[in-house]
């Protein structure tokens, strides 16, 4: 098995029966055990190695902080276990919370973190930045209160219960033999290519989704279209769905007004770009659009069976 | 390969680059050619038959309906094809519209429609039910308004951009040899089972999801998830995310609140249930769940290699 895409790997028992039982939080919240992750717009906090989650002491945040549970720690203990929750402190300066912590972009961190720690703040990150953007009632206007331990908000004038949104998002390696097609952004650095991606619409599978967000920005019509793993991605609530496709036809050029280049890389390119050589520089390790491309390059590389 | 999902399917080419182009929009609203499907609350227009959607042209609309682009005829036309609009009447009877026509649940039509039609209802239903829930902002509170022929709602106070929203769900047949794992939520049809489920929630992947879904409403650990095709499911929003999964270990029982029974049934009782002989009750073929049955029990049929 290869290694889990980063963001995945969240270590805790999720408990979800247990968000609606307010004994159970209660006592939670008020257990000196309990902990709490912080993750605001501006970052996460961290020790000052830049990659280690900092915990606070649920009374030493502000009142009003807006508190999620994660979980419990998942060592066999159950629902007895250690529970930790995530919290964005709001307007107070999350980095005074402890003398020891900076915030710093989530990206930075992951880069750097340990598969777990990447995973709490990715869950904590995703659920946070869900509440910061959902205040108020998509059907009345009218300012919700969060409930269930942070999994839904519940508008008090028209009743509607609204859910974290996570937005399924398809990236896809085409390749055709040797090759494969990238495409870059204007707004990317110099020389960055990648994956092909867009957000699966309403009334469309995933497979569709795939052929059509390839046809849309290179022109390129695919086959064999074929699901390889999925990673959380929270900036601010995606899901990243990672395909493999094989080139069917067409001339790659810049088809709508999101790309602009797309085009063919040879093998050798790609593994030059992985190992820092030549011009063509492609995602970090951290990305699903890289872990396509080490899947793609490990199995070229084989032999015929 | 095997047949699409019902919901998979829809025949358009969905312009999105010409979402933007208002003056393409204003052309194709007034040109003759261009027609539109009906959804509502309460179902969706067809013809007499219960199946076969019935298209009104758009200034047969009321002023203010909700009117959304679902794309062009996809026959090598590009976006010169006649235009396919969906459309909400809002608050007039929408079987008004047309005397030949009647409204009738979507999960019914599409029983009975053909392919292509089912996934221009999805399409049309999916992005429709969305914009009855969404029209006031999250951020905010403000009313918004729909823009880019229906496929963002923008804020005029805020300036929040809010797109339309699909809640990914992974439901997963596990196996275990000759038995599979099925379970039953207290408010279906007597002796009905089905395949287990649940939301994607933020900070995981979809292995992950399954895992955790398995486990919460069945006690039962598993292993090599594997992901085996996707369905839009637009009731209100979700997006079917089909797995099979091995059985690793615990005995099943109902663990959480969503079921009330959860356990092993033989090949031989799903088969008889495909063939509608004895207890067990199992989804219509309409459903992702019913597909990763009969897939089951296709390939379990075979001699082994």
């Amino acid at each position: 098995m290869p290694a889990a895409n980063t963001f995945a790997g969240a270590p805790l028992d999720r408990v979800s029966f247990r968000r609606a039982d307010p004994a159970w939080l209660a006592r939670r919240r008020a257990d000196p055990s309990s902990r709490a992750i912080v993750s605001t717009a501006d970052g996460v906090l961290v020790a000052r190695d830049g990659a280690t989650p900092v915990y606070v002491g649920l009374g030493d945040l502000p009142p009003d902080a807006e508190v999620v549970l994660l979980g419990v720690d998942g060592d066999g203990a159950g629902a007895d276990g250690a529970a930790v929750f995530a919290a964005d402190p709001g307007p107070e300066p999350a980095a005074a919370l402890r003398a020891d912590a900076q915030l710093r972009g989530l990206r930075d961190v992951a880069a750097m973190a340990a598969v777990a720690d990447a995973g709490l703040l990715a869950h904590a990150t995703g659920l946070l930045n869900w509440h910061r953007r959902h205040r108020f009632c998509a059907n009345c206007g009218a300012p919700t209160d969060s409930g269930e331990a942070g999994y839904v908000r519940v508008c008090p004038r028209c009743g509607a219960h609204h859910h974290p949104r996570t937005d399924p998002v398809v990236i896809t390696l085409v390749h055709d033999g040797d090759r494969v097609l990238l495409g870059r952004q204007p707004t990317w650095p110099p020389g960055r290519f990648s994956c092909l991606a867009g957000f699966v619409e309403p009334g469309e599978s995933l497979e569709e989704a795939v052929v059509r967000e390839v046809g849309e920005e290179s022109g390129v019509t695919v086959s064999s279209v074929r699901y390889v793993s999925s990673q959380p991605w929270p900036f601010p609530a995606s899901l990243m769905l990672g395909f493999e496709a094989t080139y069917a036809a067409g001339d790659p050029h810049p088809h709508d007004r999101e790309l602009e280049d797309v085009r063919w890389f040879a093998r050798e390119e790609l593994a030059g770009a992985v190992a820092g050589e030549g011009e063509l520089q492609i995602p970090p390790p951290l990305a699903i659009a890289r872990r396509l491309m080490d899947g793609w390059l490990a199995r070229a590389g084989r032999p015929a069976a």
